[in-house]
């Protein structure tokens, strides 16, 4: 089997109005659809972020897929999974850039969604579901977390296309509870994260408790503020929530790097508070793995197939997780089902996922979905491996065009959180870190 | 796809009497080959240490394979493969246990084999070789090293099955340079391996010497005494043999433990001198390796895909490797064709693997090896991945009836090196660590 063609997909689906230490959502979210045609008369397929940066490098590497085996995609793309493990851990991270912008880590994105396309189109031939490609899954069904947002009203979309959403605004601990309430109902999640780094501390922190007081102790709550607290901040808010937080729960990102990380992380055991720390920021790549377990400055690292290297490198990074007593989550952005599919098999096929994955996807609606048939289910707060091979899922080829046309008539061609915040909030407004 | 069937067959296989610090090898050396048949017709083979408790922990498992999916084995036998994950780093060595006896491995060991087979299976399926299942190779041929042994005269086997090999004793530093140069006519060997902590360690070191004057400084060097040294005399080798080991040349396991190797590193490198050191006895498995990180003990660990738990695990022990700037390198045992060409993938599929393997096939021959059309060719030093199917050999089953047959009439059940020495050498031998 070789592989005949990439056609590669950029669309923007709409986008709630939410808030993190990054800014302001966007109106639409940008993603790439990606097809991997073959010889075998079979196509596999892939979503990552969007914009046109990644639509261009993958058809920068267009040349190099036409005619090669899909089963040897890593060995012939070696030096784009491990570009990233050659530079020291301080001088990279997401803290100042969003997801999917960070240079870094740009080789690592592209290939992360060729190496899952040709897992869906080696599934499709095989007649095998992704996570079995690999050795096999560890779990039929995968555990996901309710994803609470500090939000403006609205659904996203701009003009005729703009829209509500049954979530509304959010500014408040009341609201963040109604809001989570919400979600519980619809998904049947077990637990639940809140991004934070956008309030008063003391607004976050009684929001936290608010939701503890609410769902009770058995469910496991997770805020994340992106880095915006000092490490003192960072200290009293962690000891503030130590109750809140002790049953399986942590605290993300509260400070910049991994020496910040490791500050908080002492102070915190010094006071006998034992709320884990975990990172999405702070770590975004094995070059940061050694450092972080020297300094003790993470206890959970945030996985994600579409930014480390795609499956098999999340499965590596598990086995590291577990060797080096390091706990594994799953991070997330603004997806689609496909993403979700295959954020799914990644974390079925990783054995020491010891937390429920993020996803934003009860932030997208079932219009804008293309995966053909609808929306993937989440299910008692799980997506259940679908008994059909590769990813389980096609494309809607109809809503898939609708996506490309709004693409092409958005202003957006990259992910701007600032800019949305000094057009709707502040016009002064600023990322500033340590914001508290 | 379904399993059908297990089968097992213990073989002996002539071996010659090689020495190390374990002792001296039996004349027959124990293997174990496996086949798992499935439902589409195919059958994957594997090919693993010998003995009954190995036979007997395989047919243990034969009510949990009939049935399953090959695909799906590491979920299945997740526990078999995590088992050891769990002790601290102390208790747990080769230091005292000759490699397929060391209990603590165990159910790694047999998961290993039903992995490999199981990738056989797969292969033969998909039509790929077993490399290119997990991601796809990072290179086609695969570097092994010669392993020069201290030996007595012959070729292993016993009565009339007795024979001679065409190395004859080597128990001086000239008889080792005779042994290696008769290797590197033979198979094309680019780096060099000697099995050492058997003679006065001035007759190693003169040894090595002569193999550098004999080959160059270009041939990489190392040795291996299976921690027959104190500290001190491993800081006297190490600062003796400084240039000879200084390209690309370590020193393996000179001394017990990580402590003490960690100890021989800070003293090596207080005298300038930077050979690396590696290990397959301090560190043995995934839970050896924080302690071993945390004291910079180990610069180099071997690998094995039949005792770390097969060929995903070898790829996920490089990817630490590489994340934590370990050399990567892998062990052997004395084997057949079946074994080789496990290891040709493993290396294969793993782009971390910074040395030349080690292998034994030189000390086996062609009249007992079980693979169909005779000995895996080893040219310029490097077996290639075969343009076949799953590992590329298939079994000569009146090879293996032989091999059956020998087992059945041999007296041993396990491997015991120093039960040998006794009896041949010194009737008083005990295996004192350290010796010098």
């Amino acid at each position: 089997m070789r592989i005949t063609d990439l056609v590669v997909h950029s669309i923007a689906i709409a986008d709630p109005p939410l808030r993190s230490s990054y800014g302001r959502h966007q109106p639409y979210a940008l993603r790439t659809i990606i097809e991997l045609k073959s010889d075998a008369g079979l196509t596999g397929i892939a979503e990552t972020h969007g914009g046109d940066a990644i639509a261009q490098g993958f058809h920068s590497l267009r040349s190099q897929l036409i005619g090669a085996d899909p089963y040897r995609l890593a060995g012939n793309f070696l030096p784009m999974i491990e570009a990233d493990a050659q530079s020291t851990g301080f001088d990279r991270s997401q803290t100042y850039f969003v997801p999917g912008e960070n240079p870094l880590d740009a080789a690592a994105r592209l290939y992360s969604a060729l190496e899952i396309a040709a897992l869906d189109l080696i599934g499709k031939v095989a007649g095998k579901p992704v996570c079995d490609l690999l050795g096999g899954r560890a779990r039929d069904e995968v555990p996901f977390s309710a994803y609470a947002f500090y939000k403006h009203a609205g659904g996203g979309g701009e003009g005729a296309d703009a829209r509500e959403d049954c979530y509304g605004e959010a500014l408040t601990p009341e609201a963040i509870v109604r809001q989570v309430r919400q979600m519980i109902a619809k998904y049947g999640y077990k637990e639940v994260k809140l991004k934070a780094g956008v309030l008063e501390p003391d607004v976050e922190i009684e929001t936290i408790k608010q939701l503890h007081a609410a769902l009770g102790h058995n469910v496991p709550l997770r805020l994340d503020p992106n880095c915006a607290w000092s490490v003192e901040t960072s200290v009293r808010i962690g000891k503030a929530l130590a109750k809140e937080l002790s049953h399986r729960g942590y605290l993300e990102d509260p400070t910049v790097n991994i020496e910040g990380m490791g500050q908080v992380r002492r102070k915190l055991l010094d006071d006998g508070v034992e709320t884990p720390l975990a990172s999405n920021v702070a770590v975004t790549s094995f070059a940061d793995i050694p450092e972080c377990v020297k300094n003790d400055a993470v206890q959970i690292i945030l996985c994600d197939p579409h930014y480390w290297g795609g499956v098999q490198q999340v499965q590596h990074l598990g086995k590291i997780c577990r060797t080096f007593g390091l706990g594994l989550s799953m991070h997330s952005n603004s997806h689609l089902g496909v993403s979700l599919m295959a954020m799914a098999h990644a974390a079925a096929a990783t054995p020491h996922l010891t937390y429920a994955c993020d996803t934003h996807y009860p932030w997208q609606s079932e219009e804008d979905e293309i995966v053909a048939g609808g929306r993937v289910p989440i299910v008692n707060g799980c997506v259940k491996i679908p008994a059909k091979p590769g990813l389980g899922v096609e494309l809607d080829f109809d809503k898939l065009a609708r996506g490309r046309e709004r693409y092409a008539n958005c202003k957006f061609r990259k992910r701007d959180d600032e800019a949305e915040m000094r057009k709707y909030v502040d016009p002064n407004w600023r990322r500033a870190l340590p914001r508290w």
